[in-house]
């Protein structure tokens, strides 16, 4: 039984209540949500973790994605990077490895964290048809299930698969124009395959097949946007609606035969349309949880991609994403370090909580107010506690070296809440 | 003859002839704009600087705050981050030094960088009053007024002025149940001064006097929001907004009497309550340029400030504000660094950038449109070059030790981009 069978049933599972008292929402509530596929607990029957609700009427979640690639595989770093992201507040972790150890790495993962872990299989599918024959263009259908059965037998909780991305689409592609083409790894591989066999995706083509898959083991579709825009002008074109349309299709299918799913989006996106890329999600896709990658919101920063994705992401979270994929300052430019990972997550969760607050959700607003109450009471160990970083923010205030409780390095002697106190 | 003299009477200025140009701006546009009280262009007739517009029509722009405190007095060191921030692409610099030496540095800042340079003059009435008595409870309408002038001669082109601060608000200001009372300096010396004296704020019951001296050097008036919010449960509340409303009158009356005048805003202020905060502002206060701090969305995040503010930001200048005043990641904390400076601006400067993307402004589009192209030719000198900080992408790329063009540690040999291209 899935959750969202259960949910049908009015079955109670010990995940929904687990996610009922720690986000403080009325069990029945949230049981119709599962039921109508507005929620999902990503959570393999196998997997040994708590659960964690994605989806509307919940708060908003954040995801880091870790794993080695061809060029750096050292799986305990990647498994420390996971610690790392989930330490500073990551609810999920995706797995995206693509380097020879990918399997051995995977195993770790799974057990070091206590969270949902989310994979892309077509990525193993890849590494093990460019080992074979030394190029991606000969994944089979078998590779690609293989990976799937292989990943659900080993308790992933989530998949991300590219199954809207087919021949029509790809064929479509050439004549849209676009600056950058296809930028989704899983997307080119799908897309290079459809070109080279003149055959259907395979996982559009035997999509039910790949639902029964995910409903024995509860694994969590997340179906992948392919064709989501690499660049700002790319944003909102035709193929990325195609898909999306494509998407909200089969988000029915799932939610019809009892799988749990939720959708990806881009991505880059410029600010004035993330709202409308939102909303559009939640109607063509019947309301399944929304998960975005950024959205980025200028080209001209990396270095600095963690601040351009928080920027889209708080206006995409207000506007109905549910699940922010965290971007590091890496991004674009190389595999990140720990260092990246700490900042990509702190920069999703502050979109969260500033995306929480606007949509007035009360737990986000009990800490805004604790930390108020601290400032003003120059209550500093407090206000560190509240922070997302309690040891970057205690460290400015030891290099100030000042003892004075009611004073800092910036207003010195003249602070205005110590002045405003003093008149009182 | 001040810049919107001259244009209400059509003439056309030096400086007016520059922001059309680096603006792509048509003249008689621009100069109707200042006309009407919609730009400024913030240049004090003693300082020699190119000029800079700010307001509707025109790039947004971003401030840095730099200056001493009574705990933290290095002059060479605060020079070195005016020059920082310009540097990183700061559009003006505002001194806002406490320290005792604040006469000998605001020369020298004045002298280093080629941009406005603004101030907040009740900072060294304050200084004085403190040093002559040891309280800032008696600073005199002369020591306000003094500063006033004596700053004008030295050729400040912009002064924060907390003139919309009265007996009336500060006396309602009891029953306001603020969880944070006053947290702006100037707000709380000037709400000190009313409450020790029981007279009206001299920048208030003296406007006419003011716009005299402005009027003579041609000094942009910033009209300081004190009773802005210091925490989001203060945010847009009726002292905030009454403040507003006087500052909407005495916007008029500035225009009315030729001198070029700005409105300073929040703040603190969550995401969903921003777009309401700069319609208001354009509408009650006669279209004049907003001038915005942050606004920081969540007070969670201490040492990352200038990530909230970037959020904050983004959707301020998106609906309306003009001109976004940087948060570095030591605000709450400490004085910044040369780090946290840099930090600041280019947070800043990435929330500029975001919104005249979304406003559609054409030079903004243009970098956008050239990242794209760089990043699919894999030209990484290009995206350098087109990135806020050249240096630190570079950096990502260098640590790599990656010499194929086409690849990156992050995906290896599975570049998105790589394979679409051989698929063609």
């Amino acid at each position: 039984m899935t959750q969202i069978e259960d949910a049908k049933k009015g079955v109670i599972t010990k995940e929904m209540k687990h996610v009922s008292k720690i986000e403080n929402i009325d069990i029945q509530k949230l049981v119709n949500l599962i039921a109508n596929g507005k929620v999902v607990i990503p959570k393999n029957i196998l997997h040994e973790i708590d659960g964690c609700g994605i989806g509307d009427g919940l708060t908003t979640k954040v995801n880091a994605n870790i794993g080695s690639s061809s060029k750096l595989e050292d799986i305990s770093l990647e498994v420390e990077k996971a610690k790392i992201a989930v330490k500073y507040g990551a609810d999920a972790v995706m797995d995206l490895s693509t380097g020879e150890k990918l399997k051995e790495f995977r195993k770790e993962i799974l057990n070091a964290v206590n969270v949902p872990i989310g994979t892309v299989p077509i990525y193993e599918a890849g590494v093990i048809a460019q080992n074979r024959s030394g190029s991606v263009l000969d994944i089979t259908e078998d590779d690609i299930f293989n990976a799937i059965i292989n990943q659900a037998k080993e308790g992933v909780d989530f998949m991300t698969l590219h199954c809207g991305i087919n021949k029509e689409l790809v064929s479509k592609l050439k004549d849209s124009n676009r600056a950058m083409g296809i930028v989704s790894r899983g997307g080119t591989f799908l897309a290079a395959l459809i070109n080279h066999t003149n055959q259907e995706n395979p996982l559009y083509a035997n999509y039910e097949y790949l639902l029964e898959i995910a409903y024995e083991y509860d694994i969590t579709l997340s179906l992948g946007d392919g064709l989501r825009p690499g660049s700002l002008q790319d944003a909102t074109d035709i193929p990325q609606i195609q898909e999306l349309v494509n998407l909200g299709g089969l988000v029915k299918k799932a939610q019809d035969a009892n799988v749990q799913v939720m959708v990806e989006g881009p991505g880059h996106v410029p600010y004035n349309q993330i709202a409308a890329n939102m909303q559009i999600e939640k109607t063509i896709c019947h309301g399944a949880p929304f998960y975005v990658l950024g959205p980025i919101v200028t080209d001209l920063a990396p270095g600095y991609d963690h601040i351009t994705s928080a920027i889209g992401g708080t206006l995409a979270a207000v506007s109905g994403a549910n699940f922010l994929c965290y971007v590091t300052p890496a991004e674009h430019l190389a595999l990140p370090s720990l260092g990246d990972v700490k900042e990509g997550v702190i920069a999703s969760k502050i979109a969260a909580q500033a995306a929480d607050v606007a949509k007035g959700i009360e737990s986000a607003w009990t800490k805004e107010k604790e930390m108020a109450k601290a400032r003003n009471n120059f209550d500093w160990e407090k206000q560190f506690d509240l922070s997302f970083d309690s040891q970057r923010a205690a460290g400015y205030r030891l290099n100030c070296n000042i003892k004075d409780k009611d004073m800092c390095s910036m207003c010195g002697k003249y602070c205005a809440i110590k002045i405003a106190k003093d008149i009182e």
